[in-house]
């Protein structure tokens, strides 16, 4: 079996950790297992080179930025293959380079455009271990690029992808993905498998664990991913696709989003286009609307109630004000006092009366829901803000994902 | 003009320090020169690094540790080059990579084998300012190599040569060359010139400044070396072919080794080749033999006289055990409290009588001279390691190198 292993800033996060990750290779590649790592930089350590960039610049050169933290990882990288090699596992570190990891030019959040797996492989073939540092690749010209956030696992899937492996796990400091956030309902259960869409679903669950850029990533590279513990030995959750799910559950898990504001457009002008222009207004101001009602109103007007993250109110009011103040819309309000929760599984599509039961689950708690919008596999609902626990636990319950 | 500047770990040692770096690069560049500058590892990063490497194997790769260690100086070119631009003077950062350093594959101790400066001069012509990382290339398969100790400076004089640049400076946290140890002598002058050669005999002069590496490429690609302190806006020393020199001095510094050991071998065999194949023993056990001395001894028999840096007197000593004990040679000896004392001057090409005033001057102060051996600009003389200050004190003085 050939693993992509990824490990993350705090499980290499001094020397002990690395260690430590060196043993947990070790005994992979002993149980048989054909092994690339990917690291991160130690955690603390691309910080420490951001504020040092800071100290010249609060807007460094991007190529720049890319030549220093790109640092971080080759540093983990050669570290960890030295501690192997010294345990008499032959390894090789490998930079994003070497690896053959191609983005375009877009620096400090490159996009992977290809990888060319040919100096993976080889070593592969001669039973070594690779260690690639995680999070950086090379333009067409040859600069390094750094692929943002999240990178590391990016390069982690990626590789997966191109080598074909079996398995790309994903280690952290969290063990998997579970049914709800363990902090609000402590008979939370880890999941040991959920599809790719569930999981793109549930981001606000897994946004500590994974992206979803990554995640997006594995679903198009058809890469089994699973997040785990590297501080345990427990087994993760198995982020695979929908086929490989045999027992589909008819819900996967809770969702709660409080970083959620409410704008309400009363009386809106109900000519054709209105709509459409008010919500490429608000794109082109790089808004992020999430959902959208609307209804008839009083004499040939309508209502408009959308949600947009807390963080683009402001650009979202501005946005509105126009059409206010040209007539299109007779008034506007906001609230910031509310929250999302969603309720996410396949086992939607073949099922009725899924979202029947959430309702009923809220209703039972004198919970108001302002706004309802349902995909395919997902049931969003907004309540007030105060609720969003308590209905969160509501639901937990009324689908038995504590059994 | 264009100027190749290194500034070596000291000189980038902290954020302050990289910025004062920064202001006397502008300056430069203000000036009307274009500039190619050359950077270490911020002081103390580099060490800090093998100490990790080290945590993890006594014996680590070589290939993992230039991985590691060449992440040190992008680091510190990718913050000078952040730091230009924000004061805004045009700057790009490059790997060695990137700068066209290649390199044989002899991994933390590779050779510069050809410089493609065509990115560094596309980059020049746009009048923007190189700032390369010093120290690293990448051998023939595009791995990443390091040039060993010193090799920020072989970096910064390769890149001279190549760019055919009118002046690569030097700085350190010294301001040039001194006509001795300004320790033991404190009316020893910095010389405002010296040619290649001076500067290789005067090694122990210089090595805390400069490696005869450097030297010695400054000499073969004819580039004008200068020495001087990055802390101070004192003209330091330049280094350059003896053609340049006007005015050539009798002798230009005295130097002192006391790394120095004296092995006597006592009743050689008089047999041709013995002395070839006591020094090729010595040579294939990478002893290092400087001064030869032989003399005719009793009964058709010689007596030999070398000396070897301290630190391969051990060794040394299993060469020669051997040839005692196969009765090549009668008996031996060793003195490790000695010392070598040299005068190095082009100007003795041409003039007599020097070699002279140095004996008169040991003599003067009753100093016996165990040893000699002169070259075309050198004169060195062995004597008791108790008298090494006096001796040097006393042939500045003698030479009127204060004056």
């Amino acid at each position: 079996m050939l693993k992509v292993l990824k490990f993350g800033g705090t499980s290499v996060g001094s020397l002990e950790r690395i260690e430590n990750v060196a043993k947990r290779v070790a005994k992979i590649k002993e149980a048989g297992d054909d092994v690339v790592v990917v690291v991160s930089a130690m955690s603390g350590e691309t910080n420490k080179l951001i504020e040092y960039a800071n100290h010249f610049s609060q807007n460094p050169k991007k190529e720049e930025m890319d030549m220093l933290l790109s640092s971080g990882e080759r540093v983990t990288s050669a570290l960890l293959s030295i501690a192997l090699n010294e345990m008499g596992y032959p390894a090789v570190a490998m930079s994003g380079r070497r690896a053959g990891i191609v983005t375009d030019d877009a620096h400090t959040k490159a996009r992977i455009e290809e990888i060319d797996p040919s100096n993976m492989q080889k070593e592969l073939n001669e039973g070594k271990i690779v260690v690639v540092a995680g999070f950086q690749g090379v333009d067409k010209e040859g600069n390094v690029t750094t692929l943002g956030r999240g990178g590391s696992d990016l390069s982690a899937v990626a590789i997966a992808g191109a080598l074909k492996a079996d398995l790309c796990e994903i280690y952290t400091d969290v063990d998997g993905i579970y049914t709800t956030d363990p902090r609000i309902e402590p008979k939370a259960k880890k999941l040991d498998k959920i599809s790719y869409d569930e999981m793109l679903e549930l981001a606000s669950l897994g946004a500590k664990v994974l992206q979803n850029r990554s995640v997006e990533l594995a679903k198009k590279l058809n890469v089994n991913l699973v997040t785990r513990s590297s501080f345990s030995e427990d087994e993760g959750t198995l982020i695979t696709k929908e086929e490989n799910i045999m027992e589909k559950p008819l819900v996967s898990g809770i969702a709660l989003d409080k970083n959620q504001a409410r704008i309400s457009l009363m009386g809106v002008k109900d000519r054709p286009g209105i709509a459409s222009e008010i919500f490429n207004a608000l794109a082109n101001a790089n808004v992020n609307v999430d959902m959208i009602i609307q209804n008839k109103a009083h004499s040939g007007k309508t209502n408009i109630d959308f949600t947009v993250p807390k963080t683009d109110l402001n650009d979202a009011k501005a946005v509105v004000d126009t059409f206010v103040d040209n007539g299109d819309i007779e008034d506007d309000s906001y609230n910031e006092a509310i929250c999302k929760v969603s309720v996410v599984g396949v086992g939607m599509k073949s099922h009725s009366g899924v979202a029947a039961k959430a309702f009923s689950a809220l209703a039972n708690e004198n919970i108001n829901i302002n706004m309802i919008s349902t995909s395919e596999i997902k049931i969003s609902m907004v309540v007030d803000e105060k609720y969003g626990e308590l209905a969160v636990r509501a639901l937990h319950e009324a689908y038995e994902l504590d059994k």
